[in-house]
């Protein structure tokens, strides 16, 4: 396995949502960088649930605890190791889960590959609740980055087939800001009412909705990315994909610029204030896996949550036969909003990351 | 820079679209496989273009000459590497193109990472070109992949807004090879006839049309691949956005998925002569990041052609002013269609990839 | 950065020593794999201090806290974390290292690196006191080879200049095991009672001394490793050379072999009981990187521990000058004793790996 | 398998001795470098068999061509790819190797990794043939370190037991290309007049030597590497082991500080000329895995060639018994000295990977 990505800069995630504690080591970050760590909460706060009817009960601290490559606030240049320890699990709710696996969840991939052993109460290593270490890690990405000019923002563009607006095409920091203070990460507020509704009737109809979130990187130097498969895309698509529940990945216009026409998907470079840019970015920032300088664009589509309250139909493993299987305990009736800062987060980790490598075409 | 990907089994790419030559060179190829040549040619002749009006008129034999790690038509275990030599290339039709980079080519990119040593005839090492030795290296998996009862294949799924139909549930190997025997890879026909209408009519007006390949691949035991950042879509997508024009990935649903309840996009488990398996397929055979068992299903999305015949704007890098810019030379007004072998290949090297290191959960 | 090794099994390290933990992550373990804890707690008080009058006088306890992975005793195929708390630190003893680095060991090379943010108190990230979670990794990847019938196992082959003997073509199990149940880990106790006393001498001189050790591991299959770069050598070498104070590393006669001809170097091959085994071993069970079958045999070279008593020669980085340095604090006259167990750690973790991968010529 | 090594910068090398062609592949390589061609080839002549009666008889013209990555003489950014035609081989010499492995040869560990389909005709993949396309890459990165003041140097400092001068605390870039220009690669003439002698001594018992190759680099930064398992050590080691016949690699003193005590070992840190320097150099120019900038030393130890002319024992592994083995053809009697630029290219190639990644402690 991997539960681990990154090159210069390693990330690598540990923990299962019952166990004694999550937590992150991350290897690589460059020493003397400050961690603003009440802004690190904030963020983190963003991912918490709890917050509203529209989550999960369970009360989670998440706050983190540094074991090493921190001191006195500031990273000195040993792997940074930070933990959060698990409390106010539920775990005799997930009894019965390694007979009859859920629907849409890895209960039963987990029980093929790990036999009788893997720790699936709250959904084991594979839970949502893994995204709070990837949230530290890009938290503290975030601030490194935005000390050099780099801000990494995202919205919730859709949620139960509702749309939200699209990012203008040159977003600013403070638009990005903007929504990360906003209680439901939306450009449109509008819009968001109306998927907070449509995910609270969901909610009473013991059912689930899924969501597209939008982010953005602005400020990012032209050059990076490598040809191939070691290009930008390559690279956020490999982490993004291990975000739970995301199950697509688009970068500028993605799956919709299969339906344009050259002549309108292409990007007519200009000449702006003696920079090279260019007049629309279908292009999300990337040509040929390399940044263009302009705004990195991408989109990742996260699944309806696969528990619902309902009765589903699944099978007794023992058994080997047809059971149904009604799911108790604390569910989500959406996760994509919760999944806005982990999409950030994730980006900001690879961004951070193929910065340290450099734009090394010539040295 | 890495032009490689895999992990136990690595596919090595070089070549420039106007240098000597093309190639790859595969590392850790199981031996003793026996490599049916004249299936290999029939394979990366479905990429290759000039078979239609509706590619480029390129003569491109591609044929491989095998410099290592092939004995006797069989795999010996060493590094296997194939070369293709270059030829019929026009290189005075790209002079002026490190000065006026096309858009939505990487010209512009390539000459801020690499100065203006870059060799961006043809594309450079961008060139779709690069994928005939990716061909190469699939169409030797997909043979090593059938003999152990998996099948890999795709199909153009949507080309100029036209769809095709979408795989079965269960795609046979049958109907995955039969697409392949196709002229124009769809599985209606008649859908194909419209969108190669779509294509020549793009082409007349100087202008082009993308493409999303669906591709499936059958037989594959569940338990393969790994939580977070080592799951099948993560390897999947990190060497799918490797072949040139790819803008976006997805799973089963995929973007889709966002729009579904979970009611819906849950996949019941149910047992059928004896298997765990489940009644849809939502989830594209893959659950936490580990195959199921069930078919896996994946699309990739396809930007129309960036170079098109019609005059258009960009800067010129010397003058650092806007500048118009005709592209000449020969151009696919699409180039979806040839891209389906291609993603056949990646798929079923990364398939091939993920097998050798087995479903180790135990040991 | 990368305080990690592994390809299918990844231990990352981290910690300072006087930090508030140190621990391991161990990604890629399989399940299913019951831990002993007492002997796994035996095999850390092997490498633990405090024990005798010739280590340091620091009271570890070395218990580690396992937040993860391992549940009821057992691997879950989730990363397996185990922390251990830092205690009984003297930090004040380190005050004044930045401006002066201590000959032989790191300050200056972490000075240089990462400014005067690095921690270098206790050494820092780059203390022997890290070894204590590779000797938990390997102390666990000891007990899953042994079920497998592969036992590992070194001793002190020579310390201050006096030499144990060898080991045996063939060590025996209980060979191996009995010296890591020894008070001094060497094959003769007379030469042990020789190196001990010269230990002590050089601690009361207020110096060091260092040492060679020796690890051998019987039961591997014939097979394992790959030609040229992921052979046994090179991934044993580059994790061992981890391991702080090591400067050398050879297999089987190593720099010896090259004083031998070719005609008493070659180990001919034999029958035995209808196996292929060689007369002698003097390749060390490796030939072209590949396993034979016979013992693997490698010896690593410790330096004399940097820290000594006696008042040495450094610079002023901040006056840029020459300046006196007298190292004050607990100190090993000797690590290469304790260094011991952590060679067959770091070879245990290892030929795991490189047992989950496979020989996978052929598949 | 991995034929391949580094990390920003990586070196992929394939072919057989005996098969259509060998190579390497080079990804990352800065761009814009110009090649000197005839010094590429001055560099290939000195690993050269062919010139003296020590070495086989082999005609071998080792002349590149290159496929890709170099237009006009200077790297373009894509992947550079060299190819070496195989030619005079004589592989009727080695039809019986398959079933009668040679002693400390790799034939036995082939047959058993990838069964009878090896082609192990001249050694195959394992041959010191392949040590060539290393050169290529070695020679390249020589090239490119040079321009920026690096400069490596190796010597033959021990072949068949007679010792050369060691290097001196500082070597010159003038004491380091004047050895490359000699026609037996060592530092003290008189030391190498006996080395020759006793080399064609042991080629007329039918008998061959090993010897140790000492290895500089000077002009680094200080800062370079990785603490614990990226340090200059580990990877340098990793690559190192990838020469055939390598069975041991040190630093500094290496084995030898075994043997010292901590007041003798440790560098003395002192100011001259405004600079941090140590007095003398038993680390080898590295502390905690990381430049000092002080010169890296290392050594490397090569067995006695395998292939000799007497009868030797080894099984039929069809009959399984023992059989008499009687090597014909060609083969050095010592392989070492031809080993001195091996160790210089593959040096280079590490540490111009490492200079690529830069010493990001801090950004």
């Amino acid at each position: 396995m991997s539960s681990e990505f990154g090159k210069l800069i390693k990330a690598s995630v540990f923990g299962q949502s019952h166990g004694t504690a999550i937590g992150v080591t991350i290897d690589g970050l460059p020493a003397g960088e400050r961690v603003d760590l009440e802004e690190l909460q904030r963020f983190l706060n963003r991912r918490r649930p709890g917050a509203s009817p529209l989550s999960t009960a369970r009360k989670e601290a998440d706050a983190p605890e540094f074991l090493s490559g921190l001191e006195n606030g500031i990273t000195c240049g040993s792997p940074l190791c930070a933990v959060i320890r698990n409390a106010d699990q539920h775990s005799k709710d997930y009894g019965g889960l390694t007979d009859t696996p859920r629907p849409g969840h890895a209960d039963y991939t987990a029980a093929v590959k790990w036999g009788g052993q893997a720790d699936m109460r709250g959904g084991g290593h594979f839970s949502g609740r893994l995204t709070a270490p990837l949230c530290i890690a890009g938290g503290i990405a975030k601030q490194i980055l935005a000390r050099r000019g780099i801000f990494v923002g995202a919205h919730l563009q859709a949620a139960a087939g509702i749309q939200d607006e699209r990012f203008p095409l040159y977003p600013s920091r403070e638009l990005l800001e903007g929504i990360g203070a906003k209680a439901f990460p939306v450009l449109n507020d509008g819009a968001g009412e109306k998927m907070q509704a449509a995910i609270l009737e969901a909610k009473s109809s013991l059912d689930s909705v899924g969501g597209v979130i939008e982010c953005a990187a602005v400020g990012l130097p032209a050059g990076l990315g490598d040809p191939m498969f070691e290009g930008v895309e390559n690279r956020l698509a490999a982490a993004l994909f291990g975000i739970p529940a995301v199950k697509g990945v688009e970068f500028g216009e993605g799956f919709h610029a299969a339906d344009l026409r050259g002549s309108e998907n292409n990007d007519a470079f200009v000449m702006e204030s003696g920079a090279v840019r260019t007049q629309t970015n279908h292009a999300g920032g990337i040509l040929g896996g390399i940044t263009t300088g302009m705004p990195l664009i991408l989109r990742a589509a996260v699944k309806p949550t696969p528990s619902i309250g309902r009765e589903q139909r699944t099978v007794s493993l023992a058994a080997g036969e047809t059971a149904a299987l009604t799911i108790h305990g604390r569910h989500d009736p959406c996760i994509a909003h919760r999944a806005v800062p982990v999409v950030e987060a994730v980006t900001a980790m690879v961004l951070l990351d193929m910065l340290m490598e450099g734009n090394h075409g010539t040295f």
